[in-house]
């Protein structure tokens, strides 16, 4: 084992971890964890194998890699595993990533390289989130979501099950994704919102199930939107209505 | 004492944990805990005692039961107390219950049994949470909240002080229900809504202060609920307006 | 050194704690910490100095000061220093502050005295929070914000970068301030609103940037402020529009 490891730290198992990575107090490491060279491990973070992680990538204090599904963890309730990290889908995270403090990676999930998220960020299983995307502080990211590349996530959104988000997307502060389009009152396969290339989503927007937007659309602040938008509008409004067309001098974001 | 304890966990004072437990690294359990059996109690979690715990109980990593109210915190800055959690009220969780990474329990408040519960969710002090609820990630819960049974809570929904919450409820993600109908600005007795069995509430919708939903009504995403709802009904808008009726094929959520 | 300090803990570097703090277990205090009497240090928290700390503190379970900010994450990654919280500005916490679990200040900010928070509040760089003011669970402070005095901020309230927040201000829970126009479609200079002193913020209301909402302002749940506001309005709607002047009765909130 390479690198400065704090002697309270617990690393146990078929670990590996590159040259100059930094593992500071209470930290535990267990199961078939590789990482790169230069990462870091923060004070109390908790990182549950198989695990693939590239280099330079900065773990914050309190962070979690390799969360257990809820089948497995009603597995280990029933007495069939002996603990619920035991039997986890391998976790892979990019090149210079930053995850900061709080933030929870569940097993399974798959983050490119640079990608930077704030704090107490949840990402489910079954996630793949492109290279170079950013993700807020308080987002949560529900299982089987596909996320681009240069995808720029604000603070507190909430992303459900089976969501479709592709490259330059900008999703505004709290905004709103959802998969229920009768709210549990009648059978529905949940079905989260299809964002085309380079749509951007105002502050606090709601979008409804299975709605698709279109490339390089707007969608205004506090919007909820009950149709398809089509590509390069811009609308807004409770219920969401057309109200022009988006500018030719204006970009994609992160272009 | 019974069970898997890791050599740096903590367990101090009364504590009596049931056989086949699993205490993970870091882990400090003090006060008179008293736990069933095969419980998980995962790295960093903090269980501070009295507290009753059920059989089968999984607890994530550093999450915390037993929070001590903001009189006992002043107590102690006071200098009156030894430290904040020696007058702890007793917490008692039910079998089965999932409570993962992050989520904060006051000392005092019930869950039922078979309640599960996301990450970092706040419960805090005198709140009663019925079986079979499910409590999304980033939900907040104020004090002297009633939560009934199979109530659907989804991901960063606010429940204010003294909010009435009745059986197979289901609240959509980020909605905000509210208890001070003059923000500040006028004496006004902090009131929640009341919230009947079976009623629907869409995403990012806002209800006010001190209004009750009839039985199974529904409410659009990003409604803003001004006015007392009638059972059964279905409103949306900004104010919402009753616009149509539940048909009679549908059903309560969780039914 | 002075205070309980558990044999688990460790303090590093050149601290100075007060007379009666308690310092509990798996804490990580480093750097120049200095602090008065009678503060509490609760488990798994890590306090990163320099920083200068008042008397009769509270810091919950695993809270965070002096997180580093992302120039120094980026220092580190690229080699250019040891660890990423060596070059630290300094962080001050006022007497009497409470800093409840899972909530994170970053380095070079500032409290004020009798300053209290919830769970999972963020405060990010060069913020400046005054006395007497609450900050609610999963609030977002972004950097570069000025906060006044006895301002009273709800639940899961987003403050972006660049906002100024007068005195005696009430942002409702869920409530959502803005900085960015055109979402990332057109160059513009991030800036956030500016809250005049005794504005009131209805829940889930949406400000959008570079606003102005005068002194004694009401603003209505739900609204989005598409506009400057006069002192003393009531708006409310989508978009927000004045409907009535508050009446003289009213007084601002927490006066």
């Amino acid at each position: 084992m390479k690198g400065r490891i704090h002697s309270s730290a617990i690393v146990e198992g078929e670990t590996n971890l590159g040259k100059d990575c930094l593992v500071e107090a209470f930290v535990l490491i267990r199961g078939k964890v590789q990482s790169g060279e230069g990462c870091y491990f923060g004070p109390s973070c908790l990182v549950q194998g198989p695990a693939l992680i590239g280099n330079h990538v900065f773990f914050g204090e309190k962070t979690t890699i390799g969360f257990p599904s809820q089948q497995l963890v009603k597995q280990f309730q029933k007495g069939r595993i002996q603990a619920p990290w035991i039997k986890l889908e391998s976790t892979r995270i990019g090149d210079e990533c930053i995850i900061r403090s709080g933030s929870v990676i569940y097993a399974g999930s798959q983050l490119g390289n640079n990608v930077r998220m704030g704090h107490n960020v949840l990402v489910r299983e079954q996630v793949k989130v492109g290279d170079n995307t950013t993700v807020g502080t308080g987002v949560i990211i529900d299982g089987k979501c596909a996320i681009g590349n240069k995808v720029s996530i604000q603070s507190n959104v909430y992303i459900p099950w089976n969501t479709q988000i592709e490259d330059h997307v900008f999703l505004g502060p709290n905004c709103i994704l959802t998969n229920d389009k009768y709210a549990m009152r009648y059978p529905y396969e949940l079905k989260g919102p299809i964002l085309r290339e380079g749509v951007s989503v105002g502050a606090g927007a709601v979008i409804m199930p299975n709605i698709e937007v279109g490339a390089e659309a707007i969608i205004g602040a506090g919007a909820v939107v009950t149709k398809d938008v089509p590509p390069k509008a811009i609308v807004y409004g409770v219920p969401a209505r057309k109200h022009d067309d988006v500018p030719d001098t204006w970009k994609k974001p992160l272009e």
